[in-house]
């Protein structure tokens, strides 16, 4: 149709010129990821970048090639480093080549995923769809993507509180309910569960966190005594949740076990399965996730184990209409109609907090799409040998110990050269930790299991080698004996 | 290091050719973007195409190659539509072909921002010291990258909760509160706000919505006289909502006015500015929100007036212990390092819900250098000009009306060809723009004011012309001639 573009606009003069830079930033982002290998897994920000990343705003247009020139210069030597095969740390995904390509298809088309008739909240309704298939869940169970785990549990837990409070939550307010709401979880529940109770404004002693075995998973009988007594004293138990594996150590609850609790005392069932619930996919260690299907509420990230670039997970709700209920609110501007562009099925913007929300599904999509269910499996069972053939490296050291139990793709360990206590080791190992991310070789991440400071590595990393995982314990003794001597 | 690459692997095994698809795609989608408005603005999704979005996860890896085929042939011909010259439905921004390529290159280096010694935090920390230029807030405020402005306003009203409940509101929940805390926002404050009070556990009926005027203000003494009234019924005010720039409308409450309120009576004062906020870098326009810069916390999103892609907001608190009051939570495996990659002076985990987060600051803080704040301010200034000239527009049409004054960029206004009640002109109107959708020619949405329904445009587009606005009347004119005949 007519009419010229207008005078000034956010888009180029030269389209040209700016398509060239676009095709150098695909050339300069291959070659980053196709040879990250060759650089240090991390290093420090130069006090001279951090210093020329401060300043007021441009008032002028700097223009794209001089922006992209500094992004070149000052970002992208400096990146965390989880793209890296020895990256360890907390419990992070690699992101993909293609994955990044979706990332920009997605910002090209730039839909609002809050609702409406457009194709982009078809293919998140599928890539919900494949979800429920991963962790068995009923096909017309419901769900919405989210930003990550943290958003994903909360969800979840506001769901289960309006549907359980009793009285009408969202109008009346937590203050409302009549015998105060009581949430377990093991003492091992990721932070992010407790600041979901938070925010709620259900209070951080409302959760009551429960013993856990040897292996750190929840202890089953304890839950049942402390709902017991938790009855008897007037307060109302509503909701009990599941780890399917833990972020210290990777430790599953006993879902089964817990999923029969809640049937027969009536709770929610929730599994934060940020990290666990791809287990499902993986064939030699599906079986740690068995009864994950029998939850009311399950969560899992795609950033994690499917590889996906951040941010990209997913809440699973067994009942729609609670789901539904726990946040529709359609005012006058956003009422459907029957055909035209304010049409169509999916209205994500009914099911969690965001109105506009972004492309994310399309990553996911092509994602499953390019690789399929079944290598993410064999790879997540790969990272859990590994995690196996790194505990059994450790154990060959004499001057290693294993701190816990390696159940899935978590080695917590330390270096321990004998002759010392716990505070001295502890002190010890956490100056050789820092000293391993400086010197660019791994990075694993920490954590402390009772009083014991360890290293940790999470091996959530599909370019990891058993070359690497030797190249870390032989880093760390170095380290370690380089700091006692 | 050595190590070859292991034998399974989400790298591509060719990296050749997946660097060749993903050229390809920079085509596409900068073709895409060029030609824009050749297109229809919105079309239907097919019944064919929405079948063959159903079926089973692929087991099997289909290939990049495959999959990226499928996006062109189903995904891609079926947007929503907001990149187009003629599309002004709710409020919504164009994103841009260079805005684009930064989420390409953020999910190349794919950063989790939670934390950590890395450059990316130093960039969302750059990002946000512009925010705080923006509207004029201290440099020693405090603020969030976030999804947008739900996610936003949501983290204001956490932040006011939490620091004005005269109790330890995390740890004893909102049941803990003696008094009942009570909001006041404007009737024409957005749903999310509401949904935000019902998220906290606030409960919707403690947000007191405060009568407007006829331009859709607030009345501040109707404001003051409902502080009075809930006061002396025992209920305890805490927190005034101002709006910058209404999504009805477009109006924005006198912020100055609320802010001395405020100041008075003790108030957190929040500014939903998702719309509005960023009037303040219009020359002719600014004046609108002056008092923001007054406000506890503000919310601005950059997917709308920035045209930054989906997602990308911040939200700004004033008092930055308040804020990291209000979420920060660390747990033994998030503890800082004194140096090493979890040292580092940005956990931007500590400022709100999630834990992982993605790199949005890349794109915002790109956009910002390639265009520079000026030219924002000039193209806000030239779509409120745009509005004024479609208002003229409808003025001079005996067939339309306006049905509010047009105070920003927002234009409500119905076809009326006369002899008609308000309920049968609103059916004639809601077909009115199915069918204008169904033309593909444009896309504005739809209110209701009172009980009248309208077309409303919501002009934040960098790509419409004076020309677009001619061919909406016209073709408004045309199809409401069409259906009355």
């Amino acid at each position: 149709m007519t009419s010229s573009p207008p005078p000034e606009s956010l888009d180029p003069q030269d389209w040209e010129a700016l398509r060239q830079l676009a095709h150098r930033a695909i050339d300069d982002g291959f070659d980053y990821l196709q040879h990250v290998r060759d650089r240090p897994v991390w290093q420090p920000v130069p006090e001279s970048v951090v210093a020329r990343l401060r300043g007021p705003a441009p008032r002028e247009p700097e223009g794209a090639e001089h922006a992209y020139a500094e992004f070149r210069e000052l970002v992208m030597p400096y990146p965390m480093g989880n793209i890296h095969p020895r990256f360890w740390s907390w419990f992070m995904g690699n992101g993909t080549a293609f994955g990044a390509v979706a990332d920009f298809l997605a910002a090209v088309m730039n839909p609002n995923m809050g609702g409406g008739n457009h194709v982009a909240n078809h293919v998140e309704a599928q890539v919900l769809d494949w979800s429920k298939e991963m962790v068995g869940f009923p096909a017309d169970a419901s769900g919405l993507l989210v930003s990550g785990g943290s958003v994903a549990n909360f969800v979840g837990l506001a769901v289960a509180r309006n549907a359980r409070g009793g009285v009408d939550v969202r109008e009346l307010g937590v203050a409302a309910i009549p015998r105060p709401l009581v949430t377990y979880a093991s003492v091992e529940v990721h932070s992010c569960v407790q600041k979901a109770i938070e925010s709620l404004g259900l209070g951080a002693r409302s959760l009551r966190k429960v013993p856990v075995n040897a292996d750190y998973e929840i202890d089953v009988r304890a839950l049942e005594h402390m709902i017991t007594e938790d009855r008897a004293a007037g307060r109302q138990p509503f909701c009990v949740i599941g780890n399917a594996a833990t972020i210290n150590t990777g430790a599953t609850d006993d879902l089964d076990a817990l999923a029969t609790v809640c049937e027969r005392e009536g709770l929610w069932f929730h599994v934060d399965g940020a990290i666990g619930s791809l287990l499902a996919l993986a064939p030699q260690h599906r079986h740690l996730v068995r009864g994950i299907e029998r939850a009311d509420s399950v969560t899992l990230d795609f950033h994690k184990w499917l590889h996906v670039p951040f941010e990209a997970a997913c809440v699973l709700v067994r009942d729609r209409k609670a789901h539904r209920d726990a946040f529709a609110l359609i005012p006058e501007y956003l009422e459907k109609t029957e055909r035209g562009l304010a049409s169509g099925a999916h209205w994500f913007s009914e099911y969690g907090l965001q109105l506009s929300r972004g492309f994310r599904a399309l990553k996911v999509w092509l994602t499953v799409k390019e690789h399929g269910l079944e290598r993410f499996g064999r790879l997540i069972d790969r990272n859990i040998a590994q995690a196996q053939e790194l505990a059994a490296l450790v154990d060959a050291e004499p001057t290693l110990e294993l701190v816990a139990p390696v159940r899935t793709n978590i080695v917590c360990f330390r270096f321990n050269p004998g002759g010392r206590d716990d505070a001295s080791l502890n002190e010890l190992n956490q100056e050789l930790l820092i000293r391993l991310h400086e010197s660019g070789i791994a990075a694993p991440s920490y954590t402390t299991l009772g009083e014991v400071y360890c290293l940790r590595a999470a091996i959530t990393n599909f370019r990891t080698t058993s070359d690497d995982l030797a190249l870390l314990v032989r880093a760390v003794v170095d380290i370690g004996r380089t700091l006692v001597s």
